[in-house]
């Protein structure tokens, strides 16, 4: 028997493309454990028409919804409020609407955050060394400054975001204990120095992903020393050659699948209150 | 397992109130049993809110949606093309958006037609005597003029709805052939009359519902005789006093909760092109 009534409430996912997308079954499976009653539907929604679907979900009572690229930056301009960690990066993937006001949250770098700790390192106080300045990277920098993080050394390309970063950088710095600096990346010299002293490497770029696979972040491998977490945002390849290296190398290394688990699981406790039930989501969309 | 995926399409309903609607039920087991990739859910939603809640699900590419009470007649107005009963009903209650095209239909007096049908009647070519010009009876006035009935005569108060039923009914003389009149309720002479000519009597309006239940529109149930079909749109009770008289008389009688099903049945077909399992949904929700 079909659980939807009369009184289940809508959440879902804006974003374009979002058919692929894995949200809806981590979610429905999850309210489903729990005897919720909510469904979650994917919305394949640009950024042209982000406002009169918002505004739609809003008079349709939805309670909340993820936003995925490319809609994430305007999101956070679409909202009656943000949260501390969403404004500070200027995107939001998740929105919840209590009686009409929509509050943005950002629960991708929470995600990244939770999976370090599912993988069974705490890497509070201490160096990260964080590759990347787009969208992935910028929500794990955030908050894991809010979160503690001592000092994060922010690598990235001269590309679109670089000037971005590093007014994120400046705002982190000033509002956070983390102390934060942002490089070049293509100055080994540097780079070398940072991971000699991190605890943890990770890929925040997009370097590596399907369908290129033979692409590595980092040139020489030499730097990567047995008690260095390296992790990759990246879920696609489940290894990418940066871990397959790394794991060679002998560190412990984790790649993005938990990230994007425990970003919903956040969403999904800011809707309902509810933790989300991670063994069996794990066990039925997540098993590595 | 859910069957929601980033694939399904939303339908659903609006309306104010709609929290005890069993369409949701109704469609969602629907769409399960036939395997198709849809999820209906209910909207609260009033006049005031109709237009942008409409934008919001075309911009959501929702399949369609039904609408009830009070935003049938305002639906009209916001959709991009009407079919014919729809457009002389002037009120919609089932809208099909293909690829942001939205047509509005009205799937209540077909509803009723397939009642009679299903209760195993065939009054095509045959007079009906109808009582009420609200909503429910406009929709099986016109549907049934333009499927063929003969010869309708109409009885209703003099209330809001008089002066439209007028319109309504010279439209219908105007663009078929049925000979449709109207007739002010508490002429006794002409209702016995009519009643006596036909080979169905309808009510439909809500006198008797709950919870008033010990009212019958008809007062003189002498013009009651055994060859007369007595239908009521009313479901709850499932047993009018009207048709608890008429069963009294040896009248065959059927009440409105098939006219429910099936106009859900023809909106599901609008949608999807599929026949909804009417032996599995009569089963599971529609046992009287």
């Amino acid at each position: 028997m079909e659980r939807i009534t009369g009184h289940t409430r809508l959440t879902g996912l804006l974003g374009s493309p979002v058919g692929h997308s894995i949200s809806p079954m981590m979610h429905n499976e999850s309210f489903r454990q729990l005897g919720l009653d909510y469904a979650y539907l994917a919305f394949d929604v640009g950024t042209d028409r982000l406002k009169t679907a918002v505004e739609g979900l809003k008079v349709l009572n939805a309670r909340g919804f993820n936003v995925t690229m490319p809609d994430k930056n305007l999101m956070a301009e679409l909202v009656d409020k943000l949260s501390t960690s969403a404004e500070i990066i200027g995107a939001v993937n998740t929105v919840v609407n209590d009686d009409g006001v929509l509050t943005g949250h950002n629960t991708d770098g929470t995600g990244y955050m939770l999976s370090v700790k599912d993988a069974g390192f705490d890497i509070i106080g201490k160096k990260m060394t964080l590759l990347g300045a787009g969208g992935a990277a910028t929500a794990i920098l955030v908050q894991a400054a809010l979160d503690g993080v001592k000092e994060i050394d922010v690598f990235s390309i001269k590309d679109q975001f670089f000037d971005r970063a590093r007014q994120t950088v400046d705002e982190l710095n000033r509002r956070t204990d983390c102390k934060v600096s942002l490089y070049e990346l293509g100055d080994d010299r540097l780079l070398h120095k940072s991971i000699g002293e991190s605890a943890i490497l990770t890929n925040g770029t997009s370097v590596g992903m399907k369908p290129n696979t033979d692409a590595c972040i980092l040139q020489d491998t030499s730097v990567l020393r047995p008690d260095l977490i390296v992790s990759d945002v990246i879920y696609n390849p489940e290894k990418t050659k940066l871990l397959a290296l790394a794991e060679a190398a002998g560190c412990p290394t984790f790649n993005g699948l938990y990230m994007l688990m425990y970003q919903g699981a956040e969403a999904f406790k800011i809707w309902t209150g509810k933790d989300m039930p991670i063994p069996i989501i794990k066990e039925k969309f997540f098993t590595r």
